[in-house]
């Protein structure tokens, strides 16, 4: 299904060339848990003394091997690890099954690999619902642990793709007192044909050296900023899990160093929108700024509210500078706004200034901006400091056929 | 442009039969506030003695006459009352022209029909953002007043519509110590495909007796439980209008007698289907219940999630019986639920049992039931004694083009 997935048209060109971490493998390898003819299940292993954080998904139906991460992120880091990560089914809705699953790859990996249960972490991804066939995953250990190459993060990043039209990778290089470290991260999401959630699984790998506590509140942090800043149509997987590792084979520590977080906001940022670009159906990139509210807080509950508006959203795809549904949604969102004081531009283009059109707008100059492919909403609340930005995409006919016209 | 729309498959045969309610008359107009060759104000004479309660939009961005309606809600009810309503234009988002037009009608029907203005209530529904015309409206007052009927309800359901495919409308009669009081009501919404906002306005007229503060908490208390449990496109309006007039030309005091609040309850919650059944590109009507939540208002929460899901609403379409995305939608909603209690069903099959699919399940029953038009989800949480029933629609190719389509 994947292969006969169209390209989506804010596709990046290609393919970024990533460069090897040190500490850090990979392999795939065509396990056949649900697909044939690819690769569909891949490992990382991380030297000893690999710091690792994780952001997962909020939600309380969330799949087992979300919980079993979550549960050894705190694991002494002496230790060597892994992430083993298969595309096809999501071990979500599970049961007992579900953990169960992972507690047998887990355990294989461990004799396999020679790394400690509590330093294995899985991601699956695809079906919600069916049992998973770790059988498979566990007959192909073998194979994954004899062709670990540090060149393979590529293929790493193809082989977690679910109906993703294209597969997504960045890096990042900083300099830190005259010695260079590598950030590295692949991403897979949002496309989707099959009945399944769309998921998002990120993995980022950095040769910096970070004490684990400090790792989790950089990557907190800068999540909050990036990939919880997008929104493709409001609905949350029951996987979402972004992992991070820290191998600290330069010897280099990272730890309050600007330029690196800095540089790991950049690379978050460039995955979260390489994800908004492959959102289904999507035909544009919307960037939506809000500023002047009471709080950042209440900035971003307004900002997603615009981006989550199925009305918002459809406007664009008909490229139409419809501000009178950003008005609404404004409205909806149930955080603090006056009416009276709201200000809204589409680019450079001011539509209306604290309430009202402004008598100087001319719909045809906004409706010349929609025809973008990068579309750049900013909205004042007229109210006090409080900003953020998201980002999502338009509401399709695409959407709808990925959704709606393919039956299970 | 709403004579060019194709009235919705899930639209009722015909308008309903509406008798006449003692103490209310009607006069509809072409007054040309922005369609042309078709009646586009509605004026209804209510006499003196009318208790008037009303349920709005709680948008933060709310339309000039929606806060004026909530202004007069608590007047002197000794004196005769009306109720004027223009399509066509919301006058939403038109800073101080705004209230200028409400208070310039409100003074022209005040003298015009000799009632005091704060007994006068307006909505206007259409497009947002741009001024009213309101003296169009004005000038047509004295044929509205010469017109008046009894009998005129279903002409003012048609002069309410703006891009509904059918006049909604529905009645109940009760019988209260051996006499006979009436409930008539009136509503618009939801097809859209001008670039406005689509919006719900609903009018109840009974010549029961009721005293306003009364008849003010039965409303809100029914229409949490009616119009308050229907979605089309989570998106909500900023001119949301619900009023109900008791003239108590009857004589007969309803105040407290279950059989009147059932048949209120029964007329709202048709109205409110009928509201559904005309949403955007609608093919389904969709009725969620939710059981076994903690409480009545996290089961709301649950079955909005659901209700609210593009993931879900696309499944519908596609008559696809897609649980893993209902299992999603509980996830994300943010209230309590634990994954390995869910149980969910399609109409009679059982999909899954407390966590996990129903052994017995085969997907060919449940793809059965999803090809009817009227489409029933059941949810038990399996946690308490909370519950709830909302109705929603599919989402389909039909709102992308009613939405995205065209271009203002």
């Amino acid at each position: 299904m994947v292969d006969t997935m169209t390209k989506s048209p804010l596709a990046p060109g290609q393919f970024p060339d990533l460069p090897a971490v040190d500490g850090v493998t990979f392999a795939t390898v065509a396990a056949g848990v649900r697909y044939q003819g690819r690769d569909d299940v891949m490992l990382a292993k991380l030297s000893a003394g690999t710091s690792i954080a994780g952001v997962f998904t909020k939600s309380t139906t969330r799949a087992a091997p979300v919980l079993d991460c979550q549960s050894k992120l705190g694991a002494d880091t002496s230790a060597p690890a892994a992430i083993l990560v298969n595309s096809g089914n999501a071990n979500a809705f599970t049961g007992k099954n579900g953990q169960e699953s992972v507690n047998a790859i887990c355990n294989a990996v461990s004799r396999t690999c020679s790394v400690p249960e509590n330093r294995i972490f899985t991601s699956s991804t695809g079906v919600i619902g069916e049992p998973l066939a770790h059988d498979r995953i566990i007959d192909s250990l073998k194979t994954l642990e004899a062709n670990q190459t540090a060149t393979g993060v590529e293929t790493a990043a193809k082989a977690i793709m679910t109906t993703d039209t294209y597969a997504k990778g960045s890096a990042q290089s900083v300099e830190i007192d005259g010695k260079v470290v590598q950030i590295v991260g692949i991403a897979k999401g949002s496309g989707m044909i099959a009945p399944d959630m769309a998921t998002m699984l990120v993995y980022i790998f950095t040769d910096a050296l970070f004490e684990q506590s400090e790792l989790q509140k950089l990557v907190s942090d800068t999540a909050d900023q990036t990939f919880n800043c997008i929104t493709v149509d409001s609905d949350t997987s029951t996987s979402d899990s972004l992992i991070m590792a820290a191998t600290g084979a330069s010897g280099i520590d990272a730890l309050g160093n600007d330029d690196f977080a800095s540089a790991l906001h950049s690379l978050m940022l460039d995955l979260a929108q390489q994800v908004v670009r492959d959102g289904e159906g999507a035909t544009k990139l919307v960037e939506i700024q809000v500023t002047g509210a009471v709080d950042d807080r209440v900035a971003k509950t307004h900002a997603l509210a615009i981006a989550n508006s199925p009305l918002v959203k459809t406007a664009i795809a008909g490229e139409d500078p419809n501000w009178g549904r950003i008005v609404m949604a404004i409205g909806k969102s149930g955080a603090p706004a006056d009416r009276d004081l709201i200000s809204i531009s589409f680019g450079d283009v001011n539509v209306a200034t604290k309430g009202w059109v402004n008598p100087d707008y001319r719909e045809a100059d906004a409706a010349a901006l929609m025809k973008k492919q990068k579309i750049n909403i900013t909205i004042d609340l007229g109210m006090g400091e409080g900003s953020t930005t998201v980002w999502t995409c338009d509401l399709t006919h695409g959407y709808i056929s990925i959704n709606a016209d393919y039956r299970s």
